[in-house]
């Protein structure tokens, strides 16, 4: 008898969001699943994992193949307690993060914490995706991104690479029979331009509130995700962790050579 | 007559640590100083920012060519704080994150606060610089960090590339005497491998503490941060933020061809 899958379910969005009942729901058509999401909503949570709190969890679901958890931790935290603890002795198939609610595509897959998640997923060996649909909604409809995750976590388990794999998926606001595809592209350059919004709490102190918005470095390229979001097309980023600028490698050593050796 | 230099100093450890107050130090040699760093530690809180609530700023310190603020934020809000607020309509020569305690070398940097803020503000397009030395003592010595920091950010300002500039750089623990020079290295593979404490709160609720080390996938390697580290080398690493995991892109897109195309 085949061993039925085991898929990890987390997001950032936190337990209540209709993004994570979305991704349950979709992973549970591949096996059974265990989902720990935070407590809180986690957007913009990045990479973070808990040093200074002691974390609590608790049972929100129990049922045959399926036990979902919240955190009070980072999305981050969620997976680690998944492998460093709720199932250690488990061979887990995959990760799933998300559904997010807002596109994680270009610079902001540094910000995410759905893609913090997926990362982290695949610094355990097991292939991780992060999907995100271009909606910010609280009620955004999750039709479009759970036909195209049904089918991209389809091949990741049923082709699986022999390198480490993280994907990061964004489906743009369509109806399904809109969209025109998959298209495997690069990283957007692009960074947010934000400023502050001040004003006064009811104790009279001066508080500040970001608000920005994302700008396309390379509106031209027709090759990013950026670009296949806006042609309507689902955009799949594969990625990796080294941050090294090996381009600059030699221009930083000759920058250096004079001023630090003794 | 020259313009004198603007440096901007942001860390992870809060306002009260020792490595900022040695930053600030540090900084004050190249110019005028304004510096920000969060209210509260915030080790490990990588690239996060803060969406759903308020931040309040605090003027600490006000005197000729140094401005310090604290600010109830993540080490990205505070430079976001510099950059689209309080310096808004000035030049900034440089960002230095820092003297972190403890280090951001190999996969670190993804996690790391220091980092998170270094390289938001190499997307303002200004020169950053990270600096770390690898001792978590909150009283630890940061005499040789001083002496090689002072050196790599002289060698940033005074020999400025033409692309975006942000640099890992991590001091080992030692006499600066003992220090062999400076290593211009590519970040290490390698991820932390942890496991919870669980122990129970006064409250008879069961809590979850994250403990772990740190595993070099590559010890062998003579070219990466961790081994220039081990080496008593002052290692510098330049980041770039693509995450595009360029390697993978076709054998993805062959994966995803026949599930994914309707």
């Amino acid at each position: 008898m085949k061993r039925e899958r085991l898929i990890f379910v987390t997001n950032d969005d936190s337990y209540a969001s209709k993004g994570f009942e979305a991704a349950i729901t979709l992973a549970r058509r591949f096996g059974e699943v265990v989902a720990v999401a935070p407590m809180t909503p986690q957007s913009g949570k990045s990479q973070a994992f808990t040093i200074y709190e002691p974390l609590y969890l608790k049972t929100l679901r129990k049922e045959e193949g399926l036990h979902v958890y919240g955190l009070s931790g980072t999305p981050v935290d969620c997976v680690k307690m998944a492998f460093d603890h709720l199932l250690l002795d488990r061979k887990i198939d995959l990760v799933l993060s998300g559904i997010n609610h807002g596109s994680n595509s270009a610079v902001n897959v540094l910000y995410s914490g759905t893609m913090g998640a997926a990362i982290e997923g695949s610094f355990y060996g097991c292939p991780s995706v992060g999907l995100s649909l271009t909606d910010h909604d609280a009620d955004a409809d999750f039709e479009a991104a759970m036909l195209y995750g049904e089918r991209i976590i389809r091949a990741v388990l049923e082709r699986p690479l022999q390198t480490q794999l993280c994907l990061n998926v964004n489906v743009p606001v369509a109806r399904p029979e809109e969209i025109r595809g998959v298209k495997v592209c690069r990283q957007a350059r692009g960074f947010w331009r934000e400023s502050f919004v001040s004003c006064r709490d009811p104790h009279d102190r001066e508080y500040f509130w970001l608000t920005g918005a994302f700008s396309n470095h390379e509106p031209e390229a027709d090759d990013t995700d950026e670009r296949a979001l806006e042609e309507k097309y689902v955009s799949v980023v594969p990625v990796q962790v080294d941050m090294t600028d090996y381009r600059n490698l030699a221009a930083v050593e000759q920058m250096l050579a004079d001023d630090t050796q003794q």
